[in-house]
């Protein structure tokens, strides 16, 4: 399973391997309410990824990791909402592994600087041209691309090689 | 009960307040084993905070808010903390209300640039002299000082007023 943590929205994207074959089971958005608390807010997004994690029992959840942004108070909103979710899987007893953005491009899409175009570009590739036009919207599927994606680094780095490297 | 969060040791305080009274109930710090996976160290955060809230049942739960730190990572790793501990008062039907380090020094000690011994001196004025004492060690109360001032900014402000103002 793959998080991209975000303020408002976090995508998230379950994929099976099977020997080289890559399979997206699944994507979508993890979503709270802007106008509930923090706390509310926290609660709910501990609640979602404990039910995809109950539902996919994946073996490990691997997590984009940030080392800035843009402003503090962003950083902080996706620090906790992170914290919230490693602590959601470490007490499903699933293990977390963290990729800095710039790993999820080189090892994706060959290139640390990859821009969203070729990362998705790269994802089609490996997990098939269907996946895009499962997304119901354009955003709902830039978001999950992101989680997808840092699944697939993990996958890939697995096996020992990078696509397209 | 104040909380001030930090990455190896969070700082926790509970105060009572009786009419024009201020107490200090409890105080100390949250450790966690620095070689232990995110994961682990955000449960055992978790748990931690979550048997004071039995122990006690506070009111409220008032931490202190960060708004930058002097790396990245760090401000990762604290705000991680943070979201465990806001969902954690959460679970356990506690609100948590957040207070910037600036607002807590003015409220305490009457000024917003007020420095440790300033705040420190301003606690001892209003918990008491004793406070001090009863911690062990130096560090040890500097990290708990810090939870107890936050504890007491809210307190004060509940009332209306600043001390020392």
């Amino acid at each position: 399973m793959g998080i991209d943590p975000g303020t408002a929205t976090t995508g998230f994207g379950l994929i099976r391997v099977s020997g080289n074959k890559f399979e997206a089971l699944d994507f979508g958005l993890i979503e709270t309410d802007k106008n509930g608390t923090t706390g509310k807010r926290l609660e709910n997004i501990f609640g979602q990824v404990t039910s995809i994690l109950k539902k996919f029992s994946p073996d490990i959840v691997a997590i984009e990791k940030l080392f800035f942004a843009t402003n503090a108070k962003t950083a902080m909103a996706v620090g906790q909402a992170q914290g919230v979710m490693i602590f959601a899987a470490s007490r499903s007893k699933i293990d977390v592994v963290e990729y800095a953005p710039g790993t999820i491009k080189k090892i994706i899409a060959g290139d640390g600087r990859a821009d969203k175009i070729m990362v998705q570009r790269a994802l089609r590739k490996v997990l098939g041209a269907k996946v895009r036009s499962k997304a119901k919207k354009r955003t709902h599927f830039d978001n999950a691309a992101d989680a997808l994606a840092v699944a697939l680094c993990h996958a890939i780095k697995l096996k020992g090689g990078e696509k397209n490297g």
